[in-house]
Parts: C-alpha cells; sequence; structure tokens
C-alpha cells in the first residue's frame, strides 16, 4: 500500500473531526462482509489510514478537495452495514464518515428531505409525526444511513409495494459531491439519480437525500405456516398480487430455520412449518385472514394481538426477513452463508420450488416478494451451508443454470456482484466527477480495467446508463 | 303492473319522509340508462309508485318491514349515477332514496366509516382533513352515493393502483339490513362482502361503509400527445408498470376524441393526438416526465404549472376519464354510446391495438389502465358510433371473437352484463336475505329463472360466491 500525506492532510482539514486511533480506524474500515467466507479471506486485512468525519456539506467540499490535491482515496461510509464490503478501503486512506451529516431537513406531504448520514429510523420517526413513513427502507432501518442504503442498497421493507431502489419515483433528488479541485455540487433528478444509486460512491459524494414518504399505517406482522415450501411460495405471490390489500413487505422461509433461528418468536413456530411472514395494514387483516383461510394456511402469530410485555420482548417483524433472516441464521449456525437470486416472473412459484427440491438442507428456500418491472415475483436470498468456495461458485452456476439469475454477494465490484451495470456513460461520469480514480478506489471494474468488456454480465439489477436513457 | 297498497304503506311510515309527485318520483326512477340506446329504448318507461326517505338505519328498517309485510317491491337509490339501469324499479313499488343516509361516523388512520348515502366527495372532503383521501371512486366522485358505488360500481380512479371494488381489501366491512318481516342487521367482512358488493341491492340495503383510505397527495394531472393508439397505450403501460411512481390515474383516449370532446381542454389539446392522461403525486412528476421523454412523448398539459384562472376554469383530470369520457362526447355527439372491455394481460397493448385498428373511426379506442390480479392490465371503454342494435351486438361479438370479454352496458341484469357471475350461494343468500324476492326485482336472472343456467356467461368481473371462497 502506498503511503498518504496524512500528516498534509490534517493540516488542511483544521476543524474537521478526524480520527487515527488504530482499532476505531480498523472498525470503521469493516462492513457486514464477513456474511461471505469469500470475502471474509479476501477484505479481512483492508484498513484505512483516517477517518475524517465532516458534520456539514461544506466540511465534505474541503475534505474532498484537500484529498484531491494530495491524491489520498475517500471510502465513504454510512453506518457500515453493507455486506459485499462496499465501505471497506481498498487502497486506505480515507474513511469518510458521513454519520454527522444527520440532519432531516424537511418533511413534507409525500417527502422528507435530509442529509445522507441520517439514520433512516431517525427519519421516519419525524415523518411519524404527520402520519407518513418512509416507504422503502431496508431491513437495517434502524442503524442504516439513508445514503448508504441509496449508494449502497437495493431495496427491502416496501418493495413489494413500490419496487426497488433502481426503479424510478423512488429516489426524487441527490445533492452529490464531486472529487475535484475544486469540487462542485451537483442537484440530480430523473434519469440522471440513476449515475450514482447503488455505485458505492465511486463518483461522487451524496450529501443531500430527497425521498417519497407513504402514509404510516398501523402495520400487523402476521405468520402464517405451511406444510410445504412451494405452499407457502404461493400463498405469499397470490397474497402479492391481491391489489387491495395494503402491504409493505412479504417473505417466505422455509422449515426449520424459522423455528430454529428466530429465537425470540420460537414460542410461535414449529419446527415443520415453512412460514410466510406479511407485513399487511391493520384494515387489511381481515381480508388477508379469508385469503389465508381458502389456503388452508395455519396462522402461528399475529402482532395486533399481543400482550404488552410480548409486543416490547419481540422485535419488528421485518427483523426476521431480507438479510436478518441470515444474520439470525449466522447467530446460530456461524456456517451459514447466503446467496441472492431472482426467480423471474412469471414462474417464480415453481422455480423456487424446484430449486429449494433440489438442494435439500444445503440451500434453506427464503424468498423476498417484490414488485418488479411492474409485476409480483420474488427475490430469493437462500442461506447456504458453506463447505467450500468452489461448491459456493458451483451452487451459482446451478441458480443460473435452472433459470435464477444470481446478484453474488461474494463479490466485492459493482460488476461482479450483477448488482449495476456499467458502461460508457458511467465512466464518462465517473470521469468528470472523479478525474484521479480517487473515489472508493477498486470496485468498479470497468475503470480500473480499460479492457473490461461491460457487456459480459448476464442480467444485472441496476441497468447500464444507456439503457436507462442517460445521455453522457 | 301491479298496484301496491301505497296508502297502508304510508299510514305504517309516519315520521318518514315519502314523496308521490309523479315528476319527481319519475325523475327518481331512473339512472345514466340513456347512455344505451339499447335500455333507452327497454327502460324508458319504467317508474317507481313512491319515494321513501329514510334519514337513518332505524328507518330503512320500518320501511323493509312494511313494504315485506304488503308486499311491495323496493329499488334502492343512491344519487343515480348508474349507468345500467341498475336503480330503475322495473316491477314500480318503492324507490328507497338513501341520500338522507349521509353521515360520515368516523375518519381513522387507513379507513373511514361513513353511511350509505355520504357523497364520496363529502367524505373525501373529510379525510383530507387529515392527509388522507379515498383510495378509490368513481369518476362520478362528486355526485356519486358511496353505497351506490360498492353496490353498482366497479372501480375508476385509484384502481391503477388498488385493483376494483372485486378485489379483497377495498372494503373493509358493510352493514346490511334484510327484506324480512323482521328485518335484520348484517355486520359482513372478509369473503362476505362479496355478498353485495355488485349485487345492485338485490339482496339487502347497505346502510354503512367501512373503506380504506390512501395518502392525499398532491395530484398532478399530466396530458402526454402520441402519434400512434399504438405508442399511447404502450407508453401508458410502461408507465402504469413504474412501480415507484405514485399514481392514481391512467388512461388512453384516441385522436381525435380528446380534442373534440373535451372542450375545456380543447386549447392544450390537438385533434391528430393520441393522448395518455395520468394523475401522478407531485413529486414523481420529474421521474414520469424523464419516462416521456424516453418514450418521445409530448407534453400537452400539466396541472401543477397552470395560473390560477385556468386552474378553476379546468375540471379535475379525471373527469375526462373512465365513464365521463363518455358522457363528454354524449354532449357533443348524442350518436355516441359505448362498450365496456378487458385487453387480458400481457396481450393488452397489441389487442387494444389491433381492435382499434379494426374497427377505425367506428369505434373510438378509450383504455383504462388498472391493476387486475396483481399485473397492470386495461379495461376499455370503447365510444362507439351507434347505428343499430344489431350492429352493436356484432361489434361486442368481433370483440370477444378477438380476445377481448366485454361486460356489456347493454344489459340490465346482473348476470348479462357480464359483471357479476351468481351462484347456488348466491342465490342461497338472497333466500335467507330477502325471501319474498322484493329487492329491485328483475335485476337477478337467476332468481327470476330458476331454470337459468348461470354457468353459461364467459367472463365475469365479480366472481360467484362459491369461487370466492364464500360457503354457503
Ligand atoms: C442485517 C442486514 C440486513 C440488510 N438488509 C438489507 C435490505 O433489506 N435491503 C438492502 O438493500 N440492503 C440490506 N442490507 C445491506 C445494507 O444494510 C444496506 O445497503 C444499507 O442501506 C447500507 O447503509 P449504510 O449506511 O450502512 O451504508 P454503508 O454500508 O456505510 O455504505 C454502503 C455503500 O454506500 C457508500 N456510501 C455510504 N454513504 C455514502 C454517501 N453519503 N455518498 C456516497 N456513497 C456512500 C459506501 O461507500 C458503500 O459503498 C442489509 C445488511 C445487513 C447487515
Ligand atoms: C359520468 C359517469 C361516470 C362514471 N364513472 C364510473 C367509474 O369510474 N367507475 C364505476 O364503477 N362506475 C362509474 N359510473 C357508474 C356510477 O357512477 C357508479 O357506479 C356510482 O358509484 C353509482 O353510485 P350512485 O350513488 O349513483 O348509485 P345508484 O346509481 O343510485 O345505484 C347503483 C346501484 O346500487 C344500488 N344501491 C344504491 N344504493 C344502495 C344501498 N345503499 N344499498 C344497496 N343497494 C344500493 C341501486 O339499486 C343500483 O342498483 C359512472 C357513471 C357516470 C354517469
Amino acid at each position: 500500500m502506498t503511503t498518504y500525506d496524512i500528516a498534509g492532510l490534517k493540516s488542511r482539514l483544521g476543524g474537521i473531526r478526524t480520527e487515527e486511533n488504530p482499532a476505531l480506524v480498523k472498525q470503521k474500515s469493516r462492513d457486514f462482509y464477513w456474511y461471505s467466507p469469500t470475502l471474509k479471506r479476501q477484505l479481512d486485512h483492508v484498513v484505512g489510514d483516517i477517518i475524517v468525519s465532516p458534520a456539514n456539506e461544506a466540511e465534505v467540499i474541503r475534505t474532498l478537495a484537500a484529498a484531491y490535491e494530495l491524491g489520498i482515496p475517500v471510502t465513504p461510509r454510512g453506518t457500515g452495514t453493507g455486506n459485499y464490503g462496499q465501505a471497506m478501503p481498498l487502497s486506505g486512506g480515507i474513511v469518510l464518515d458521513l454519520a454527522g451529516l444527520n440532519t432531516v431537513i424537511a418533511v413534507q406531504p409525500g417527502r422528507f428531505v435530509a442529509e445522507a448520514g441520517a439514520v433512516i429510523a431517525d427519519i421516519d420517526k419525524l415523518a411519524r409525526g404527520q402520519a407518513q413513513e418512509v416507504r422503502m427502507h431496508p431491513s437495517t432501518y434502524a442503524t442504516a444511513s439513508v445514503g448508504g442504503f441509496i449508494a449502497g442498497g437495493s431495496g427491502g421493507v416496501g418493495s413489494i409495494t413500490w419496487g426497488g431502489l433502481r426503479d424510478a419515483g423512488n429516489v426524487i433528488r441527490l445533492k452529490v459531491v464531486t472529487m475535484e479541485a475544486e469540487p462542485r455540487v451537483l442537484e440530480l433528478t430523473g434519469d440522471d439519480l440513476h449515475k450514482v444509486a447503488h455505485a458505492y460512491g465511486t463518483n461522487g459524494i451524496i450529501t443531500e437525500v430527497e425521498m417519497p414518504l407513504g402514509p404510516a399505517y398501523a402495520w400487523v406482522d402476521l405468520i402464517f405456516g405451511f406444510d410445504t415450501f412451494e405452499r407457502a411460495a404461493g400463498f405469499a405471490n397470490s397474497l402479492g398480487e391481491q391489489d387491495g390489500i395494503a402491504k409493505k413487505n412479504l417473505t417466505v422461509i422455509a422449515a426449520p430455520a424459522p423455528h430454529s433461528y428466530f429465537l425470540r418468536h420460537q414460542d410461535y413456530l414449529q419446527p415443520d412449518s415453512h412460514v410466510v411472514i406479511a407485513m399487511i395494514a391493520d384494515f387489511a387483516v381481515d381480508a388477508t385472514l379469508a385469503l389465508a383461510r381458502r389456503a388452508s394456511a395455519e396462522l402461528l402469530f399475529r402482532s395486533d394481538v399481543l400482550a404488552d410485555d410480548d409486543k416490547k420482548r419481540l422485535p419488528p417483524g421485518f427483523e426476521l426477513t431480507w438479510n436478518h433472516t441470515t444474520l439470525r441464521a449466522l447467530r446460530i449456525d456461524p456456517a451459514i452463508t447466503y446467496l441472492q437470486t431472482l426467480y423471474p416472473f412469471p414462474d417464480q412459484v415453481a422455480l423456487a420450488a424446484k430449486l429449494h427440491a433440489h438442494f435439500g438442507d444445503e440451500v434453506i428456500g427464503h424468498l423476498e416478494f417484490v414488485r418488479f418491472d411492474g409485476k409480483v415475483t420474488c427475490f430469493g436470498l437462500p442461506m447456504v451451508r458453506f463447505t467450500t468456495e468452489e461448491r459456493l461458485d458451483e451452487i451459482v452456476r446451478i441458480h443460473e443454470d435452472m433459470g435464477a439469475p444470481v446478484f453474488n454477494p461474494h463479490r466485492y465490484t459493482l460488476e461482479e456482484g450483477g448488482m449495476k451495470q456499467t458502461d460508457d456513460v458511467q465512466l464518462a461520469f465517473k470521469k468528470e466527477a472523479d478525474p484521479k480514480g480517487l473515489l472508493n478506489p477498486g470496485k468498479m471494474i470497468a475503470w480500473e480495467d480499460p479492457s473490461y468488456d461491460y457487456k459480459s454480465g448476464k442480467h444485472f439489477l441496476f441497468k447500464s446508463l444507456a439503457e436507462a436513457g442517460v445521455a453522457e
């Protein structure tokens, strides 16, 4: 690793909080990369040189100008809950901790404006004062920053109604600071938002976010039990397609995982039940229960009839879903890792069931239903009993061969993860916003390796900019 | 027509408002049946004997008990905006005017409770005080009663997000008074709601309604122009499938109808433009315009940049859509009538374009995009240049032969209209709730003609009760 002029940097950052204590720097140089045994092996040594914690956009600008002058890499960091080492400073240098930009600037009908480091739960608390709520968030609601979600996330709770972060309308406006001698502040809207959405901060530091709000209904967690995984998936799919039922989250998890891993809910669960976990507006519970009766589902749990003690004791239902499912499994069985797959419409239920049957106990079925290109379908976050990296790659291949694209969470680059397709337009924007390539280096192959063929990947969640209609 | 003991009735209804002035009785015996030349011919003579206007549920009960005792038919009426003669008293007797039951009982987070005769716009006004709104309503928002909508409507504004009235979750609870010696008050929820939804009041008088509310966004009317009908339909379909864009209504109308018929918007329109009329949340307008640019749509109109004078002068965009499109056409060209069709997913755009091309100017394309069984597709309300009833029937047949089921708006029975499939369960419920068959007689063939084969119809919007999972 090169040595950077950290002393020179500090002399230029007078008044801005910095931290060089090695233990703290190490802590802030990591995220949840350890979900992946592959990334754990590859990234365990990664560490920055200094944490810089700006308190506002002006300090971000000063930091970037100084880093540009001195050629020091800058890796932005929200709260470090990403799963693919996104926030890890592969080339050392500055960890730009954005937690200090945490002001919620405005809550208006249908939208909020917040600084990028604001924690989603804090924004939501303010919105609730107006009977509104953040309409889409990762299951890390309680800890993740809104800027980190946009730069490193893809969707989650709310996606069954609103689609993913990639979809138009889910981000309204971003303020982004470029990495130049005199950093510019860009205001992005419309198609231009695709430039920085899920780009790991490789082409600008998000300082301000405007996103839509939804109505703050009284959500009820319902858990239904089924005797087969396919019936659970079929029920979730048909509940997902019930247009009149207001819902926020819809998950399927194969037996015996729920009973084994959801310790605080264990009393309500049975080892042989495949479950559907649904987050439904209180006024739509009746309609949902009627549907469940027809599907011969067993109602295992409903949060609206709990005693107050139990209500306090139990985590919200969505903290059993998305990557919280994996987290709970990992706590009990450290040999578990996971994949991220898509079961394309319209064959999602049959395909998920087929893959579930194919792997048996080695790959534990976990589906997250979402709206995707206007249809209801599901992503998978199957839990994998890890043996070797080779077998993991083989499991990925089998999924793809059977028709389920994999967004590989065991890769730390944008392209190999399959999440974001780079292209000429993206590169041109990066060249403009980060001419020295100092922002989160190593994460965009197309930048690192000019010979990289960015059309090679099969399936990307976030389209290339040209496809998204962004002109150079 | 039999003569009923109206004097005896009146003696039993002391204190309840009644009206026998023939002009007024005639006026309250009709609805918008004249949209259809066929119904106009068949129903023009229909008239009740007396209007009874109860002020509350107790008076409804007294009226039904007296009518039951005396064997007088009762045809309920909201505000008489139905298009199929639903509210017309085929056997005379009582027109039960429910306009007096107009109390909005409660507005709570996510729901309201109102008496059945409350006008939807009045409910909405109260909900808006809490930043909420009626999430689905007919384009007759300003005049229709909520009970009449449930008993006689099918969906409309809001259906692009929430599906139709037939869908679980769009009605929460109903209070229904039966037609017996001692009328009972039933509370229906869950699947039982299907019994009275779109049943034209043939099996009970709805007195109270509980329905969901959505967030009251600042909706913006956008009108886009296209050079072909198919491109307009394709754009509407893809906008409909944009999960992240909060929207309330999405319509396509073929040229030159918009310019010819939408007089107050005429300055913004062109004779050769096929238009898409969209109702989009203010915070999603940017995203929508970006999509439109990519589709080379011409932005003809946006309500959010109007001068105040124009704002006042223009009707809301949704009053150009659904059956308001037909109404505006009829005002200019009385020879226009219409059909109601469905273009089934996933071929909706191609099929609509094919039918548009097939008929040329005789059938003017009009699509209303909705969510239907979880997918985005469209209904059609094509405007037909009427020549003969035979040709109208032929046009219906051609639609069905080409793959577009027709819900025939030129029929006044539940079954022939294709809207509601009757079955044993429905009949058993009718037998229980209206043993003498006095409620809105003549509208349910299965009741009138015991030999009627209710499986004969091809395609029904509202499923049979057995299909809907309601046990006898
Ligand atoms: C238990 C668990 C559950 C999860 N569930 C979900 C889920 O449901 N959905 C989902 O999408 N993800 C999920 N994740 C992943 C992660 O939580 C989300 O992506 C989260 O939103 C990241 O926010 P953060 O503040 O922690 O970002 P970080 O991890 O700090 O950063 C994420 C990426 O964004 C960059 N970045 C951060 N802030 C900025 C900024 N201001 N400007 C530019 N770039 C920036 C970082 O460099 C990094 O590349 C989960 C993770 C865990 C551990
Ligand atoms: C210009 C125009 C546009 C329209 N747009 C739409 C649209 O977008 N979507 C749509 O679905 N419809 C539409 N319609 C049809 C009609 O407006 C709706 O169905 C409306 O909701 C009917 O309400 P109403 O109060 O006028 O009912 P009415 O016409 O009075 O009654 C409708 C039916 O319900 C019965 N009924 C009324 N009240 C009760 C009660 N309390 N208990 C039991 N039965 C009762 C009547 O007997 C009748 O059978 C439109 C009609 C017009 C003229």
